[in-house]
């Protein structure tokens, strides 16, 4: 790796009588300020600045560095004992970094397959497994603000990304239910709106359920409540929908899922006085005027609930958690969750806004480690004894972690997802249909320390497990039908009467 | 009333060869076309050509008319008959009208105390009682979708509003509980906090519940539906939380609350590629580039929940009920409601994003007025009996009638809204203080027709009761206190043990 920076630094004032101070200081840092922190092992290493000028108010530097002192840290450096020697005899100080050309050179894990872009970066050359940039427009800031780093992290992600490309997810089965004999070959969705069951929402990839399906779905939250979290000891909590993009920008979905995520614009005032011309525009109209709403709202600040997850982490944000209270262990079961769905008619299982229960924990390995063996004993029951479907479990690598690419996969990878798995009949054979993905359970290490989540004694890992409900009704529904005649007895228990619904003619 | 309307209309050739035949139509229409409709009891009513003048392909006219055949109206007449009779023999029709002058002059119910203004309106002269407008930029299809009408309704709400201002909301006391003793007098979203049950959320005016928080609010849930909702057969739905502008129009929300609505925006595409380049924004800078966000976020075409019975009434849009199904007795409780509330620190009472129970009911009158009676009886068991708080009813005039304004005012009352409030004693005394509105009920005659509801043989009506549960929590915590020592056994019962809840160092 090898960094050479061309650039400016203004001072407050003229610095041609400083000229021998300057060398001096400079000569200085060479040796010992611009190799500190290097390795010891490491020979000659850091950086050095090779040729500086100076005219007038400025000051040139030439600076070569390799991965331990990166160029752009060791200008900061220099900026700074430049003020403290300089300052008391010349009464100067340097004002301003301008960055006149910066070249880094590194070695690629992986050749490239196709050209890169990325911004900051006026151009990449890439050969081999050997990566050149030429970096531009970079501030003083956004230097000491670690952006080179990450301009570097990402060449290297877009590339392994282009490997990663139309490749499987990985899965790999790790259990399976035995075949169950099914009710029905129909499509649960189909047959639920023809009965009016539930009708199509008012916005895209949205259901409206009527009784019938609403006491269906909120059967399964019961059974889910009283039969999974009960007995392993999870609290409720209760969080907002909207999720604000620091938070977002902490678990990575700001970056992983911007496509996806529905925005929440707020009125740019609460002022009526100051709607009054667009309130007169729709009573006489009956429109919405589009342009002056666009001007009336503001620009996106936070979104919608994709997961419930990132909220109960902030909710822990920088705070040390008794070990009494480890794991914690809850589970959030009020706000409804949103994705930007692609187009094209889909049913209940895949959905623009939909219900799920995310119970979330947060604890040590070993602990996180026994309550996923839990958790799988619990959902076994729930999924044999109650619902008596067929299903299976997987390990498979999860969505967000292709979407981060790159090296973050393999740490994870110890930990882990798993899949809960359920043949629908209406798709076709059991060998050859897609099976619905209609539950996870996941550990991971990388959010209690982006939220900086501590415990009393030793290191935290936390977890979730997606209960979407609309997903395990289609499960259900699709398995056993919309007759409960023929539900198992335990679902019926639960369930209680059909409610009558409303007849419309 | 009086319009008059200077009008050109553009024909798609010459007519100046058609002169005569013209103005024999003009006279004829003079005569019965532009009078028709007009009551028996009223004479020379209607609309007349005053004035004609043709030009190569342009016929220009001067409409005078009543409030019976508005001018606007009399010369969409005109095209019609104009085309039909001079399309055979001379091969023209008219291509366009354009309003060059239009004058309208009417009585207002009350003189202005301020002046007005509007959009589609040039100027407007009010002397007394005595209104004049002219209208500008109406186009032929603005015309023929009753701009016009809409516009003088509005200028009558804007006067009428005038003398709202400021007003008191009509408030007339029904009915008041016993005193009570109360367990202490703090706020408790302050005592709350305190103790780490809520947490302020990440987004202004949210909260984030706790266990025990959450506990509290999820037990009232449950006793309403319980001891109100059940007994009386109230059944369950779930609806989408987003609301599209044409819902809110057809309810009035549009009109009434566009300030105080948090609006939905949507990805722009959800192809991945195109979020390229803000996605290696994000991940260099660790920031969210707002201005690439706006253009790749869409103006918005939808709101969150605001209240629930939008949604429920758009689910039964145009459809005919079973008299076997009334009356309709439904209830959402899934999806959370945001209001854009004005800036401070409030407790849970007030607050951007709530917890409600919005039961909706539709019925004739007679069932709508008993079911309110037996909804005020399980409303009191539950007050007096499970939580045992001091309450009182009201019936007041509801905040979406002061928005409309006017007219529509007066048929509403007869049913009315019904206010529970409760007395909060860290307020102060019970007779200077502001006890809380935690909860009203409404009956309505307007959704039914707004969305077309119909039954079998009557005419329906609608109502709801919203039941928010943040309110609750505040009326009751408020008298009751947070040790469940000194809560009532019957609320106890419903609650169980207080969660362990996190404890956080």
């Amino acid at each position: 790796m090898r960094f050479e920076l061309k650039t400016t630094l203004t001072f407050s004032d003229g610095i041609e009588d400083a000229e021998d101070d300057v060398e001096r200081i400079i000569l200085k840092a060479n040796d010992e300020l611009l190799s500190r922190g290097v390795p010891e092992e490491v020979e000659d290493g850091g950086a050095q600045v090779k040729d500086f000028s100076i005219e007038q108010d400025k000051l040139s530097l030439k600076i070569v560095s390799d991965r331990y002192v990166r160029a752009h840290d060791a200008v900061l450096r220099l900026k700074k004992t430049l003020n403290q020697e300089l300052g008391p005899e010349y009464h100067v100080g340097v004002r301003k970094i301008k960055i006149d050309h910066y070249t880094i050179q590194f070695e690629l894990d992986r050749k490239a397959k196709e050209d890169i872009s990325l911004p900051y970066v006026k151009n990449i050359k890439i050969e081999g497994k050997k990566c050149v940039l030429n970096l531009s427009g970079l501030t003083e800031e956004e230097l000491s603000k670690n952006y080179v780093d990450r301009i570097i992290n990402r060449v290297e992600e877009k590339i392994e990304a282009q490997y990663y490309e139309g490749k499987e997810e990985m899965w790999e089965l790790l259990w399976k239910s035995e075949e169950k004999e099914m009710v029905w070959e129909e499509d649960p969705t189909e047959v639920m709106e023809e009965r009016g069951w539930i009708k199509r929402g008012p916005t895209k990839g949205k259901w409206f359920y009527r009784p019938q399906a609403a006491k269906i779905l909120k059967t399964l939250e019961n059974i889910v409540v009283k039969e999974v979290l009960k007995p392993l000891g999870f609290q409720e909590i209760i969080e907002s929908m909207m999720v604000p993009f620091d938070v977002w920008i902490d678990t990575g979905h700001m970056e992983g899922i911007p496509n996806e995520a529905y925005y929440i614009s707020e009125p740019v005032t609460r002022n009526p006085e100051e709607w009054e011309e667009i309130i007169d525009e729709i009573k006489i109209t009956q429109k919405v005027p589009s342009k002056k709403l666009r001007e009336m709202t503001e620009t996106p600040k936070a979104g919608i609930c994709y997961a419930q997850c990132p909220v109960i982490y902030w909710s822990f944000k920088n705070e040390t958690i008794s070990d009494d209270s480890l794991p914690v262990l809850l589970f959030e079961n009020t706000v409804p969750s949103t994705r930007y769905e692609s187009g094209g008619r889909h049913g209940i299982e895949r959905v623009d806004e939909f219900h799920r229960i995310e119970p979330v924990y947060i604890g040590t390995k070993e602990q996180l480690v026994e309550l996923k063996e839990n958790l799988i004993q619990r959902y076994k029951h729930v999924f044999e004894n109650i619902l008596d479907i067929e299903w299976r479990m997987a390990k498979v690598e999860p969505f967000y972690l292709q979407q981060a690419g790159g090296k973050k996969k393999e740490e994870e990878m110890d930990l882990g997802t798993i899949d809960f798995e359920a043949y629908l009949p209406y798709r076709g054979s059991r060998e050859k249909s897609e099976w619905l993905e209609f539950g996870n359970l996941s550990i991971f290490r990388k959010y209690t320390e982006a939220f900086n989540i501590k415990s009393q004694t030793g290191k935290l890992l936390s977890g979730c497990t997606g209960i979407g409900i609309e997903r395990w009704t289609t499960a259900y529904l699709a398995q056993k039908g919309v007759d409960p005649e023929y539900w198992p007895e335990k679902f019926k228990g639960y369930f209680g009467e059909m409610p009558e619904g409303i007849d419309l003619l």
